[in-house]
């Protein structure tokens, strides 16, 4: 399997996000995203998306060279016209300006509308927290979840991140709002699993442990598919409904059901030096967690993580072993460079 | 059984509240918001509560007569010491605070320590939406959850409430992080149920379907009892993770393993036309409602509740059919108000 290591993936993006009428700086920030969640572990928004992108660029549902406008601000707030551009760039401006807000008003809380996909929420979160704040994320997206009581689509998995300074690295979560992502559906399909009941109704609204039934069949439209179930019952339909409204109905962006490309977004930093003194913050976080650390473990469990800590260990690993490729995404790859005249890196076939 | 109108509950309240030496005001606060949950349905939040606050009052543990105060303050914040007030009282005056900033900032963050438990959180957050704005609450307390991949009480039930406007009554959502509340487990317990495995561990860390498995024994601490799960295991578990840290290190109250009794709380309160206009924000909301109650239902349910349904039902029940009071509750009741020389109004008995 092809392997590279984080600075290839960097440098193959800007090279094809450029060759797509990408600015420089975007094209890095976006580039440097990717090779981070790749790093993470979390493939799924990795290097594997890079020909979509292109593909999307090429045809302008994503715009190379959008530009972002603050449509709306008060002291503590902005309303932000995305332009289309590439998400990850959009919202790596945004947390800047509300770590900047948060730095004279205490909260800084901004909103996204017109955004094409974000990629891996924790990203953002994660580096509100690497630079002293705690982030806080929401995003809503296409409908793919059942309400609580219900058998169809009205939902989207709306996922949530929040990341919190320690001492050491960020406590940072991430997760979607459904029983599971839609990526560990598709991951048993690809693998020829089986899943647990409880993950998924098909198109009748029947349980199922079948991975397929999750996906409409070629030709038919993606919301004749069946649905995700969400996270524990009533609690992840209702986190589902409220990241619905901050990021869809605060922003403009349009509910799960009325957005038809992209995610609506709304993100907070928030200071802790506002609240509390660093050292005093730090010394609170760190009894936490030695708690968490020095709890008895239960059985089928190895020892007990804080949330962000396996995306660490991941990190670790490939920051010295490289990053796998699956052959079909390189093969993919190789292809989408070819096709608008980019030469890739020989990476490491190990 | 008794019954009581709401306007019976508060009254009783007030003068009870007073006879400890609250002040009228207060008083009327906190026999509101305990009226309030016993509409909604939520009657461990309710009256069956009076005689046990009386009780913390008399003995000094609950201030009398607490006063808060901001002990610091930015534009969009403020750190509030609840100098051990009832602690309803308090937030009740935080999240005026956080409406008057988010007014001027468009955000309003408030943090509280010192504080007494604060009854239920969805009473702050819907009414932070019956004013025109979005509230968000999260309160840590007293260690009761084990970590995701832990069997020993390390974590509070940390629950989380969120409320949003829309043309009618909030949506508003107000849940432990754990698989269910503590109160589920007392309740079975009390009947004589069992639980669904997955709920709790016992003291050892094995699972367990008797509710009593939850508690120690008389003269034990508390902490000798087995542990509730986290909700979706590490999704409940990272929430109630960044729930203590927001309650509990950013206000310095002390996480979950620190605090002694009550809660630490954040809570903020966003303007909506900070982002949007109100009709462009109700419009899209409503568009969601209606997607939600026209979806399919599944089998097993009669019909899809919005989140805040079930209360908003039980508060058009309760306040045409009175509230229920249990004997054991009104027996107790008649005691401590003999007790402190305070005369009950005559319940109705059906």
């Amino acid at each position: 399997m092809p392997v590279l290591s984080a600075d290839d993936v960097v440098h193959i993006c800007e090279a094809m996000f450029e060759a797509t009428g990408v600015s420089k700086e975007d094209a890095k920030i976006v580039g440097e995203h990717i090779a981070r969640a790749n790093l993470c572990g979390h493939d799924s928004h990795g290097i594997q998306n890079v020909s979509r992108l292109v593909g999307l660029l090429r045809k302008g549902a994503i715009n190379p060279r959008g530009k972002w406008k603050v449509k709306k601000e008060t002291p503590a707030t902005a309303l932000i016209d995305g332009d289309w551009a590439l998400g990850q760039a959009v919202v790596t401006s945004a947390l800047n300006i509300a770590i900047d807000k948060a730095k004279t008003t205490g909260v800084g809380a901004v909103s996204i509308f017109n955004c094409s996909h974000i990629g891996r929420l924790g990203d953002y979160t994660n580096t509100i927290a690497e630079r002293g704040m705690i982030g806080m994320l929401y995003a809503n997206s296409l409908p793919g979840v059942a309400a609580f009581g219900g058998k169809t689509r009205v939902l989207g998995t709306n996922p949530i991140s929040y990341a919190f300074p320690t001492d050491d690295e960020p406590i940072m979560m991430d997760f979607a709002t459904s029983i599971v992502a839609e990526g560990k559906v598709r991951a048993a399909l690809h693998k020829g699993l089986q899943i647990p009941v409880g993950w998924i109704l098909d198109r009748d609204g029947k349980a199922t442990t079948n991975p397929a039934d999750l996906y409409s069949k070629p030709g038919e439209p993606m919301s004749a598919g069946g649905s995700l179930l969400p996270a524990a019952g009533h609690k992840g339909y209702s986190l589902a409904v409220g990241v619905d409204i901050l990021a869809g109905a605060l922003t403009g962006s349009g509910m799960s059901g009325e957005i038809k490309s992209g995610n609506g977004v709304f993100l907070q930093a928030i200071n802790i030096e506002s609240f509390s003194t660093i050292e005093d913050y730090k010394a609170h976080v760190g009894k936490l967690i030695v708690n968490l650390k020095n709890a008895s473990v239960a059985n089928g469990f190895e020892e007990i993580l804080l949330p962000g800590e396996p995306e660490l260990r991941s990190k670790q690993k490939r920051l010295s072993d490289g990053i796998p490729i699956p052959e079909s995404t390189w093969d993919e790859l190789v292809k989408t460079a070819s096709d608008i005249g980019v030469s890739l890196p020989t990476p490491i076939v190990s």
